[in-house]
């Protein structure tokens, strides 16, 4: 797991920006670095980015520092994934009333622990339902970034039902788009995949299309950043190609994220924040710059796309699987845990 | 112009590989120069490799070398271009049953040089016959890859219609897909727009879909490599997907390419070969490696791919605007200048 709270009380993480070259984990107990971290995108995915805010949150009452001022610095790191707030709403609550900071600190790695522990039996739930979606005949599955161990607190989302169909013996291999600009399927996919012994092979984004036209994709599985109660799907920029063109070309596209990735408040996909990141990730390829600015060029740099909910043939979650129409089938299975709702009316879990 | 004809028998080009941090011109007087420049990517775009190709030619008759035996090695050097074997069989039927090596060499310069001229004056009709397809709302337009000076002889076909739709002040913006693996858009592209101060905004290849979603690009203008008798074009890798994106959010989809591009000896897209160059290009971001190989992971990089005619609103040659159904469309603007069967056949031109 990329992720760890140590017993002294500090939060030992892996530097995902180095990886597959370096593999360096960073300890620290103080939550700027976790906030940075999650800025940076040392800390990266959405189900990692909520469990990360949640150790913020208990380093900041170790350190004797108010919660809110952390919560509040931690929420605003990345506005596009829901499960950063949700995580860190679920520790508010976990705290409401308590006053003894011992308390507070003591509840708060609680809460944050279990958020972590929740998200790996999760992923091995979606790993379970997702592998009996596939078909045997779905030998070939494409997955976009990485929603793997590295983008949750273990095991993966996408990658988590990849890895169950493997040990099922069903998955011959993986193809894995490198994921512009920042490499997340070239750098991250292919190392996790490479440490499984999932045969992986690693192709430009653009050439996904050329794939499943020639019929050497069986199935899309991607992550995801946040769902809205009508199933559109915010995810990695890329995400949105993938779907029609998965569609065009007759192959199913599956989504896999927990609950707590649903954000029933929002009705449509519209309604997402999409973050802009800086365009000096596009222009340059890591150390080497590639375009050159000014003189009437520019660069654009959005970290994520929304896939309206026509395109997705299911959404895979820890609760079971949810097929149109969505705005029935998500309520059913993650009412539960959608953060704002949960938190004004308290609903009973359900399914 | 990327290349040229020098007066003392030698030819001259850019390296388009150090492009924009530098302008480097190459010399040379052997052919063999010209044959791994154009295979190292020095010289890319198909009409300019044909461009290349027909110097080449010159240059060996010129250095007293077997012209035979440098046709063969400059047609090796990329298979799906079709202008190269296009440039090539129109100079050897220029020196057809000439023995004297002086009048050869001079035929094969002129012959080189006719092709080069008129590849830029093609261009700039494809560029009127353009911009009037252009709609005056078509204010941002997407490219991919590079289709301009830099791919052709001068003035470009893609890059041709959106300068000559600018210079009628009909054009806002330009999108430009960065164009993984080798980023023609973001090196080669954005460099052309700049010099010509028109606007342009780069992007990675995967955002394109997101944009065109949000009625941000107004027309899909490429150039091609290969264009069937059915007007299945083969372009570079990527091209392919941005045309089911603009189907799917009812965007023209247009192709400009020189009819020399046209290979009517081909029923579909089928029959087209397609490079598949050496992964290092994916697996490393010029100096830097970012996959790690072997343990399970792989790496595979097709150059181009083939967009079904079905996708293509149109394809503008500088004979005319081609429109479906192509098969009667291409036969008659560009059965002309189609290698294969004007050669055998000798058909006089039409249109």
């Amino acid at each position: 797991m990329p992720i760890k709270w140590l017993p002294e009380g500090k939060v030992s993480f892996l530097d995902q920006t180095l990886l597959p070259h370096e593999e360096v984990w960073i300890e620290t107990s103080d939550y700027r670095v976790i906030a940075e971290a999650i800025r940076r995108l040392q800390v990266r995915g959405a189900p990692l980015i909520g469990i990360a805010a949640g150790y913020g949150l208990a380093l900041a009452a170790g350190a004797g520092e108010p919660v809110e001022t952390a919560a509040k610095e931690l929420r605003s790191t990345r506005p596009t994934a829901v499960n950063l707030s949700w995580a860190i709403d679920r520790c508010l609550r976990a705290v409401d009333g308590v006053e003894e900071p011992r308390e507070m600190r003591e509840r708060l790695i609680k809460e944050a622990v279990s958020i972590h522990k929740e998200d790996v039996a999760a992923n091995h739930r979606i790993g379970d339902y997702g592998a009996k979606l596939l078909s045997a005949d779905d030998q070939s599955i494409l997955t976009h970034c990485n929603a793997g161990t590295l983008a949750t607190g273990g095991y993966g989302t996408a990658l988590g039902v990849i890895r169950s169909a493997s040990a099922n013996g069903r998955l011959c291999s993986v193809i894995a788009t490198e994921t512009r600009p920042l490499l997340q399927g070239a750098r991250l996919t292919a190392w996790e995949l490479s440490r499984d012994r999932i045969p992986c092979t690693v192709i430009v984004d653009s050439a996904a299309g050329s794939y499943m036209r020639r019929g050497e994709i069986d199935a899309v599985i991607v992550g995801a950043d946040r769902i809205a109660a009508n199933g559109d799907v915010a995810n990695k920029i890329g995400t949105y190609p993938l779907a029609v063109l998965a569609r065009e070309n007759g192959i199913p596209f599956y989504v896999a994220a927990p609950s707590s990735t649903a954000d029933l408040s929002l009705a449509s996909g519209d309604d997402i924040p999409i973050e802009q990141r800086s365009p000096d990730e596009v222009t340059s390829l890591r150390s080497e710059h590639i375009v050159t600015l000014g003189l009437a060029v520019q660069a654009e740099n959005p970290a994520f796309d929304v896939t309206p909910s026509r395109y997705v043939t299911a959404i895979i979650t820890e609760n079971g699987v949810a097929k149109p129409p969505f705005e029935e089938s998500l309520e059913r299975l993650c009412a539960r845990s959608s953060g704002p709702q949960a938190r004004e009316s308290e609903v009973p879990a359900r399914g």
